[in-house]
């Protein structure tokens, strides 16, 4: 059955309401492996800025069946976040999620759903992060009207040797403890599961991936001080094993801006590219 | 100041209601380094035996101020878990902890105090389990009335060759993890508190140990089935410090019964001894 985008379209945001503690901001912090005491210590913890891909996040909402999407074969392709403001370690917030656009590639390419989750703190007016994902729904092409065109292109990565190149180790339960912060999808833990969607073995997450990358940027670039951060965005390329090693090689652009791709050290394979950070 | 003996033991028992999450289970179950899916996978999920020594834990009651107590010379020293039914995955307890003796060793030697605490299904009448803890009070000694004598003698060691040996790594940052389950001293994870307690570094929890050596228990005697363990008693001799490894040392003693002793492999110190495991 083809998407009904008009329906899609037209239904309400999704609206989260999330109770963060800091126990949740430290077993984020150690999901993405961190164990600094700034990021792991509730006294005097600052939360990861990478967080807010976690925070008021309202599930796998695609799973759904009135979305009508194929969703065993919705691939995550992109993830955008703006922090308008430093993120506090604990506290209660709002998400909005909306969908914004679908992008029909043809029957045989799929289509390309972009949603955007506005995330609050309760009972103030102003969003504090803004974090943007781009599905790549592989079996729902096709569908024949509305959004045209094609969705926002992404941060080129400039063709020269990186200025800095940090490696992350992962661990074999890295995926184990990263679900813990709300993605539970079997696909990150079952091997049977894992092997019907085509992997050798449960994969990693890529929101695992991203806050991993996330940490050595924040390392190389901002003195580890995530008040510093102000939009991270990535294309996901490929999948990480658990255990595997992830390179993050980042390009200075000047102006609180830097480009960066990250590949597995092990299998010389690019799993985030098109990596844009600001910061100041 | 001396320690209140009459007041402490007219006080009423601690009662703590405790919702068990899954995720909760889980966590526990990656804090004492599990990895397997029986442990760590909410489809089928089972919880670990050692699990009964967080649920409806009271929190680190010696260190509010009415007790009186010299809490930053704390040392916990013996733990007992009695299993009187196998433990569920999740749900709500009710935890009644009650202080049932303490022993004056004397001003230069410190006492020992005796707490108990009964775990309870919300809505059932019949424990399913009973924690005892032993904590030996080194800045507290010399109160000079009330428990006389000596503590239960501990479980004797056989003097032969064990006859299994299990080692268990442990990770840097296996305590952060572990706290998460409850235990927030901060003992075990901020370096300046861990020096002022005469440590080089922050220690591991003794739970932790305790959890990693119910671990290797499981796996030699039970065929990994919690279901099968039914008490399982320690006293903590010496800390391990996260990174190292625990090797385990079991005796089978028959009908059920198991002596075991650990050690840091490292440091060739003992760590947990005159272990007592009975089991089905």
């Amino acid at each position: 059955m083809p998407l009904d985008y008009d329906y899609l379209m037209s239904l309400p945001p999704i609206v989260t309401r999330h109770e963060l503690t800091k126990r949740d901001t430290i077993l984020y912090a150690l999901g993405v492996g961190a164990n600094d005491l700034r990021h792991v210590y509730e006294d005097g913890l600052e939360a990861l800025p990478t967080l807010a891909v976690v925070i008021a996040y309202p599930g796998f909402f695609a799973k759904e069946p009135q979305y009508g999407i194929s969703w065993q074969k919705l691939l995550h392709g992109e993830q955008s976040i703006i922090l308008h403001r430093p993120l506090p370690s604990e506290g209660v917030f709002v998400g909005t999620t909306r969908i914004e656009e679908i992008y029909d590639k043809g029957a045989d390419k799929g289509a390309i759903m972009l949603a955007t989750r506005e995330i609050r703190i309760e009972g103030d007016p102003e969003p504090i992060a803004t974090a943007r994902a781009t599905s790549f729904l592989r079996g729902d092409g096709g569908f024949g009207q509305g959004g045209a065109g094609t969705p926002p292109a992404p941060h080129p990565v400039p063709d020269r040797e990186p200025d800095l190149v940090l490696s992350s180790p992962t661990r074999e339960d890295q995926a184990m403890l990263y679900r813990l912060s709300g993605d539970y999808n079997p696909l990150h833990i079952d091997p049977a599961v894992a092997r019907a969607a085509g992997f050798e073995r449960p994969i990693l997450h890529g929101l695992c991936t991203y806050g991993i990358v996330g940490r050595a940027l924040l390392d190389a670039l901002c003195a580890d001080e995530g008040a510093r951060v102000r939009r991270m965005d990535v294309r996901f390329s490929s999948p990480v094993y658990p255990g595997e090693t992830i390179e993050t090689r980042i390009w200075r652009e000047g102006d609180g801006r830097a480009a960066f791709r990250a590949r597995v050290a092990e299998r010389d394979i690019i799993v985030i590219n098109n990596g844009r950070l600001d910061y100041q």
